[in-house]
């Protein structure tokens, strides 16, 4: 029976065309921004460089966004030039005005930025307009440009919000083609609050995909409702290749209501490995990151597998 | 776009056959078996009675296992006396012994029961070796049919256990054939410390189909390392249509290492309404019944719903 089940299994396996991803890691960008209590400099340090020993190929560290709003960020240019760097590892960061652009300047080689197509909280988030955040990643792209910085373009919110549960669909295909109009070929797509689910993720990709074949989409899924991996999976399907998650399952962002964090990056892993996908991260390294992280905060963190490791050490010891 | 955009969700959702399915809901079994201080029971009763007005249909409200070893539901016989019971919803209970179908007699119309296809995990769980299990199942079946009592069949640890991950396809036929020989048509396939994934779910379930295609398989996922819901996917598409479940995700096996609680049902039921599948059940009711468990017993269960529920609730009001 053994070899019937192993031929089910390669059938299974030879419907899923995707055989590699990139994952980013937001972990400390994400996790760091929603922390109350300021998260000393080295910690920072420290943890990043553990994650840049566990295989991951991009890291986004921090954000350049005011230090009013997103005070345990305030250490972004600190954090930067302390890290160990290791070769082939990408380290980004986020900005939301050309102002924190001018802080990155010579800090990194690569930088993000979103807007929002939900009208409320893009103001709320970027404390603009869809139409002035526009205007603004104008200013971004300049300086960016001028600087040999590659910034890829997000879109937040895709799926709609909590108090506005209808596709954006307008606002997401006005943003896109403005990112497209301007050069850029990686575009995250963002469900900043958990409202995607496996046909919505489906229905817009099919939509964004038939629009611009060649733009490269990065799918950034919150769980807040438990479909994560049910969207990784159905983004699969449309043979996307890019995932954004954080170790532990950390994050959330401060400005929307409900964003639970973002799918955990090690129960990504474990997921993809699960489907025959490379992912070129060490799945050990990486849940003792997790662990570390969440003895540092002190509090359960949401990522399932490192619950497993821990008591499966203690089983086995 | 708007049209457009239904239009793709459509076409997505036809893809779906499964058009309604039935949750098993065996939140106070799974759940207060593994409390280590005793629940009470007039309490376990109040669980019980609310979950009922839910609209759920079929209700695992206990088990008549030997006290000795699951104190927690000792008071098997008084919560089945005392709960309210609905017209149209079934009450049924876990036996592992002939001992246990002769206390349920008069109180149940419902039993289930299971084996492990795993030896090692049937002893430590059902004190018998998988042989002497089958031994003592054609007693429970006699009993059952002497006294009217209807049987549902399981087999766990189908998917293996972490202490021997392959899958024991062999013992997994062997005990199916030994219950669908006995008549038993719906069958539970428990994936008890939550090995199964989305390509191993479906190669199983492919060879058992195959093999069965009359009997009805009732999938019964862990949530270990967050495939929970992945897998009923993986399940939907080969047409499964009842699955476990326990509110808040309750539970856990207390003799396997590692089990993490059931997936949790009112993330499942979120899960199928987004694939338009009806479970006729109130997803409201549904929470709160989740909170008032996670309220009871202090502590903070895995279900993702509740909390944004819970959050929601502070942010309107």
């Amino acid at each position: 029976m053994k070899e019937i089940l192993n031929n089910y299994i390669e059938k299974a396996l030879s419907n899923i065309k995707v055989k590699e991803v990139l994952i980013r890691e937001l972990g400390p960008r994400e996790g760091f921004q929603m922390e109350k209590q300021f998260v000393d400099t080295s910690i920072k340090i420290e943890f990043i460089n553990k994650l840049s020993h566990t295989g991951l190929k991009y890291i986004e560290v921090t954000s350049f966004v005011n230090p009013k709003w997103v005070p345990n960020l305030s250490d972004a240019e600190e954090v930067l030039r302390k890290i160990d760097r290791k070769q082939n590892v990408i380290y980004a960061a986020l900005v939301l005005n050309s102002k924190g652009v001018d802080r990155a300047i010579n800090l990194v080689k690569h930088l993000n930025t979103t807007i929002f197509a939900d009208e409320n909280i893009n103001i709320k988030n970027n404390n603009k307009t869809i139409k002035e955040s526009l205007k603004e990643a104008e200013e971004i792209i300049k300086k960016c440009i001028d600087n040999d910085i590659i910034l890829e373009g997000g879109i937040s919110a895709v799926w709609g919000s909590p108090l506005n549960p209808e596709i954006p669909i307008d606002n997401v295909l006005m943003i896109l083609d403005f990112w497209v109009k301007n050069g850029i070929k990686n575009i995250m797509l963002a469900d900043t609050t958990g409202e995607a689910n496996y046909i919505s993720t489906k229905a817009v990709l099919s939509i964004l995909k038939d629009r611009y074949p060649d733009v490269n989409f990065i799918m950034h899924f919150h769980d807040s409702r438990g479909l994560g991996l049910v969207n990784v999976l159905a983004s699969l399907e449309l043979e996307i290749s890019i995932f954004d998650s954080s170790v532990a399952g950390l994050g959330g962002c401060p400005f929307a209501p409900n964003s639970a964090g973002n799918i955990c990056t090690e129960d990504l892993i474990y997921f993809l490995h699960t489907l025959n996908i490379e992912t070129n991260v060490n799945l050990e390294k990486l849940i003792s990151s997790a662990l570390y992280i969440q003895n540092i905060l002190n509090k359960k963190l949401p990522g399932k597998i490192k619950e497993l490791y821990n008591q499966f050490q203690t089983l086995i010891s």
